[in-house]
């Protein structure tokens, strides 16, 4: 940690924090500079420890150096960790494909939706049984119901199915019926429900919240492997900005970046990423050439009367035609689509 | 809601789309212009009728014009809504004024926080027994132990308690110890937490999330006033941006503006705002002399020394300042502080 | 054009309104609904009118339902536009490469570059003369002296010369020397420059402003293309969001989304767009497999030496080997790069 | 200057990135931590050479220690700088009132404009002759004519004269006609007009770029004051954050974080800032408790008829009230309105 005192400090202040950095078991070099003293702490860093040093009137900054996930990091495991499931292969070359509607909303439409695209490819099946709602009056979802028929589809296609979890109660119900469980971008720092999955042994994908730095990003999957679940899948789905032609702004440089500091696996959500169905496809190209491990894709057997998310759905047709030129492009940059 | 038609198209689609309206209940006027058909559906309107018609191959757009939000709406209940619990009073000309501490860390902190906050006026204290941290490896608060020691030191003082409860198995656990529930940014959309909250008679402060709008601040709030509990007060903490100089940015014209649209109190919480002590005290009598109905601000004996929030918080000296010219820019504006 | 009344209005505020809707020569529909009347204004749309109906006191919103952007429109010209500058070809299947160093900082380093990237399949050669830089005490480029040896620089190698103008001024000049000429970031908004440009014959790259939408990117396009000059390629260089960890957020859903309102060729700048030259190669990849007509692409003999954007600069390796991998990608997409 | 070099780093790369330091004329302390070795620069800052070292392999980041800008800083002047032009006083205990409208449109608007605000306790009128329009097809402004007008009411009524300057050949131009040139948002980083502004003696109202951190709004500031011309305000007038409510958000906290660094008047213009006139009262009174220097505020005899702007201006009643509600508060927090 780097301590950047105030200008002018008298040298009772710097003996004050470098006396409070030694008490917390580090060493501090006191470097007096031109028009500034700065401190660097060394040993090991804490985010309490800084913010208290922060907190002294006399210092102007207090800089963490190092990363603030350990088990996350690629300095604790280089080698990048793969999931699999069933059909579903998410890294190591493999870029998995979770493809489906944004809702379960009946058996025939999640057993089509099913049908259509494991016969273009996808390996894993995602669906929504439990659905977070902006609005109280909107669709909440078939929740069991809508489990045991996304379980149903899944076993007759052999797909790997995903869908999401909204609650701690639920989690032990949802693992029942799904292959893996979703965590939302609303529910990325519900602390409460991140240690709850942490507990079970069903891989997770989260997704970063809509205003999540890569850091928050990564101590929220931190909880989770801290409680044991070394499965995680972290997602990009886009994040808020200024931008309002598209629903969020997807940041594809997520993917490099986070592969050089993690060895957590990184897919790809163009649907939420953009909101509008014909930006998906040539966003699903540009995920693959970026080096994503997986797509996460809505694909609805009918999206004009699909009960949620309609415009950013694909239509199997142009799910078909993306996963076509997708496998192009994944031959490319060396890697297996699907 | 009014749908905009692509350039070129057809009668036929004109007619999909007017029928679609009409099977929903809402009458289809349809206004063909120079370059483009525009139909405006007139009756109740359904997000996701408006999905399913923006998912429309023909149809460039739909956009609302009714507020999504119903119970939370001015049109509603048009007088202001007033939230009154022991000494503390939101609203109806009175400014609420919760402070305290960021974490309960002990006996001493908590009555030593109480008594300074209370001397210099405030009518709540604030203090968070369940914390929401980032990290997994940061204190993660005194929990029920916490929840004892704030009603002891709010029965000691008379001031009413605000505190967070982050999962819905905690909800009656915290109503027991609390005058007032908080809701944090991070569980904004935590809709489990929220239909909890809801079914209970405890006031509710919701803060805002990071990057939530408007309408999904308000719409947040109809959860909780659709599942029953009719006492909440939103509360604006700032949100993400591009600033960096400051923790998050705090955008006090939410003020005014929810004013106009709901009935609900609405209070401002500097602290977090912020993130730096030196700015809250001006922040604090901005939000004042702005029309808040409220003010949340974190005080702590010896910030240098918290376990959290440190940076932000305020010594009960500047706490005792900042409240001496909070009653005369009150008082400037026909109201009342504390 | 939709003006939404508010609430209760009255019907002389409804004559009030479409009388000057009517004035203006549009034609006023009045649809009364359930909650809201609501005027559609069929006819030329003018934002002025708009403006001017929302300070109406009864009016809640008056939305615009047409691009306000003409020339630029795809409705208007619906076959995509091309550039084409000596080797340099943006659009109609070819992705054009302009590469080279941030600034101009002697013979040697320009034309060092000019040859490396020549090498690698590059078709345009970047170099900065007039460098617009945030501290008035930072390197302000070589100026005419660089205009002469990049001229000479493409000279040499047949590429085609691109380098940004930052006033009205000095557009001549720079025209004297150079192929093709670059609006920055920065300068988006500058309309006296967008004029000059307007009034040469020179292509013109438009950077998009850190923080601009759509509309407001392809209206300072229309800015140049009102002036004569048809020759304009946009540019989604990265925008400004909360993200902290990348130098700007490169949205590349920009690409297909201006695709599909504009025929104006749409480059990419993943060297500012990420600020991180680990990143750039990557997000080369992504932009081709995206659909783009172009790159601008930072690249420096010597980056660890460069004046300025070393950081985010390739070195001639990275990007010769940038270059191979993205030959393979454009050719999975049917299109040819350089 | 903190230098990080990454995890497993050489002695030689440690060397290298010293001598570097070294050979620029810095002291380079090396400090050896646990994880991590970091170098501590001591010396004269140079951005040059942090991007320089920054661009190195071994480098994880290069963080700077001082702020950037010089003569802005109160580090080089602690007292605060005032402006005082005619009956317009900024700082040092006055919150100057700027008001008018928008675009000046004719001599009766322009004359009755100033009349109403003078009466009302104004000291600077506003009205744009040059005016930067989004659209090419929008009114641009009464150019020369509008001057004229601007200074003939100004000598009417006394008040001070507060005009935008869009381009470096129009600077001396509209010298001879105001007393206080204006740079607008979209050009604060329009580098050769900073230059021509920073040549003369008027002073110059510099506008926050709605996406400019607080660095690059004192280093534009910078640029001026570098040039020679020491007398200029800072103006925050709404960042561009994903609100759109509002039409850009209004960050109040910049006053108080602004006053702590630079000597410079920091004044607040709520009408960009917010968009909205019913908006635009309260954000006046907040912004005085704040503790700003001064406002801009836009005042049409008629907004429903206003060519620009029409949505956020007040009405000379609406100002007229605004300002007796302000005399309260500035009173409040021992300041003077106009």
């Amino acid at each position: 940690m780097i301590v950047v005192m105030k200008r002018g400090t008298s040298e009772e202040a710097v003996k004050d924090v470098s006396g409070r950095i030694e008490e917390m078991g580090m060493k501090a070099h006191v470097i007096v500079g031109t028009d500034r003293t700065v401190l660097a702490a060394v040993g090991k860093e804490s985010e309490t420890l800084r913010q208290e040093l922060e907190a002294h009137p006399q210092v102007e900054q207090a800089m963490p150096i190092l990363a603030p996930y350990k088990i996350a990091s690629r300095e604790t495991k280089p080698e990048p960790s793969t999931v699999t499931v069933k059909s579903l292969k998410i890294g190591g070359g493999h870029i998995g494909v979770i493809a489906g509607p944004c809702s379960i909303e009946s058996e025939s439409q999640i057993f089509e939706s099913a049908q259509r695209v494991k016969e273009s490819g996808a390996t894993g099946l995602r669906g929504g049984a439990f659905k977070p709602r902006t609005s109280p009056y909107s669709f909440q979802g078939m929740k069991e119901e809508g489990l045991k028929l996304l379980q149903a589809a899944g076993q007759e296609t052999g797909l790997a199915t995903v869908t999401e979890v909204m609650a701690p109660h639920d989690v032990d119900l949802v693992c029942r019926y799904a292959d893996v469980l979703q965590i939302g971008a609303r529910n990325m720092q519900n602390y409460t429900l991140l240690e709850a999955v942490g507990g079970v042994d069903t891989p997770v994908v989260l997704k970063r919240g809509a205003s999540a730095t890569m850091d928050e990003f990564l101590l929220a999957a931190e909880y989770i492997l801290n409680g044991g679940n070394q499965q995680v899948i972290l997602c990009e789905r886009g994040i808020r900005t200024f931008e309002s032609h598209t629903r969020f702004t997807l940041p594809l440089a997520t993917v490099p970046y986070l592969q050089e500091r993690t060895h957590l696996p990184v897919v790809i959500d163009p649907s939420h990423g953009t909101g509008v169905a014909s930006l998906v496809p040539p966003m699903c190209l540009a995920a693959i050439a970026g080096g994503c491990d997986g797509l996460l894709i809505e694909v609805h057997p009918d999206p004009t009367h699909a009960v949620s998310d309609g415009p950013q759905s694909l239509t199997p047709e142009a799910f078909d035609d993306t996963m076509r030129r997708g496998h192009q492009v994944a031959a490319a940059v060396d890697r297996k689509l699907g």
